[in-house]
């Protein structure tokens, strides 16, 4: 069977990327691992589905491993991906969604450089803004916040293979614009190397 | 308006890349350039429509000026793309598509390196073998010459960007994956060096 791709997607606040992975996922050839973390599971929460927990001590060893294709930490939490995750959701022959930011990103293009990392974006900043405005839910602070964070983080664009925008009420032109950019990548001859042999049959 | 991509598609006899180009073209995003030769018009042909017509002085002193994105010569006649005639179309925004061989390419590769390049392959060597023999057109030691020829140009598969396959009675296919391709290509950041400083206006 043929293998899936990894597949990076980050995008910033009011880029629309949950609305977009949440469509990919329909089609049926897209999964999502599951992340390992150290924080304790919440009500209701189940080891394996939610996050797998484990301890401190154990993800350290596990980074130290090179078991974490990326990892965060967030407020004394450790989040990651373990590689075995991963691995068995694209030997599965489906291609992995890791919703992750540019950190991460960077850290998953050196430990997989055959992974695929696409930006997705509002279509400008100032529409970008006005999304974020227009949910009602965040603080003038926070907001600021998240803009100031966009502009750091698109000093790292150069990390990105592709570049996604995606179009307000446009979220169905962005999931054909992955399922393009995943068609072509695996027709690449970078990932075919061995076409000549096989199309011989030897 | 956005610029097209120069888009080389290469493939052995039996590959139908004549049907698949055809099918592109009816889409109304793609065209062909018109080529130079050495050779005379024959009759009914139109300069500037079946090919521009030059003398043999003119076309390698175009060589020599750079304006041949590529050129091969065959029977005593040369036969050429004119880079002007390929910026034209590429300016109105139509992809252009270059139906040349291997050595073309490689050329190609050299001149332009935007461009890409793919190779359109039976789904393998028995079936190419099938075909050229199903025709009843050509004689044996065409056919042998032709099988012999795929085996030396598939030696530089390594030069092509993508490889797609032509299914038996599947070039509807081959159609798409080549619009994927596109369509990839274009949202590649590669291609979009300056799409930081576009979102944010500036």
């Amino acid at each position: 069977m043929e293998t899936g791709l990894l597949i990076v997607i980050s995008g910033p606040a009011g880029s629309g990327k949950g609305t977009v992975n949440a469509q990919l996922l329909q089609t049926g050839d897209f999964a999502f691992s599951v992340s390992a973390t150290t924080r304790a599971p919440r009500p209701g929460e189940v080891d394996g589905v939610n996050y797998y927990y484990i301890s401190h001590e154990e993800f350290e060893a596990r980074i130290a491993s090179g078991d974490m294709l990326e990892y965060t930490s967030y407020v004394g939490n450790y989040y990651g991906t373990p590689r075995k995750e991963a691995e068995a959701v694209l030997a599965s022959g489906k291609n992995l969604i890791l919703e992750i930011e540019v950190d991460g990103a960077g850290q998953v293009r050196k430990k997989f450089p055959e992974a695929v990392l696409i930006m997705l974006l509002p279509p400008d900043f100032s529409t970008q803004e006005s999304r974020l405005r227009g949910r009602g839910t965040e603080t003038e602070d926070k907001i600021l916040g998240r803009l100031a964070q966009t502009r750091e983080e698109l000093t790292h664009l150069d990390i990105y293979d592709y570049i996604v925008y995606n179009e307000t009420g446009k979220s169905e032109i962005c999931k054909e614009d992955i399922l393009s950019i995943v068609r072509a990548e695996k027709l690449s001859r970078k990932r075919n190397p061995d076409a000549a042999r096989r199309y011989f049959g030897n």
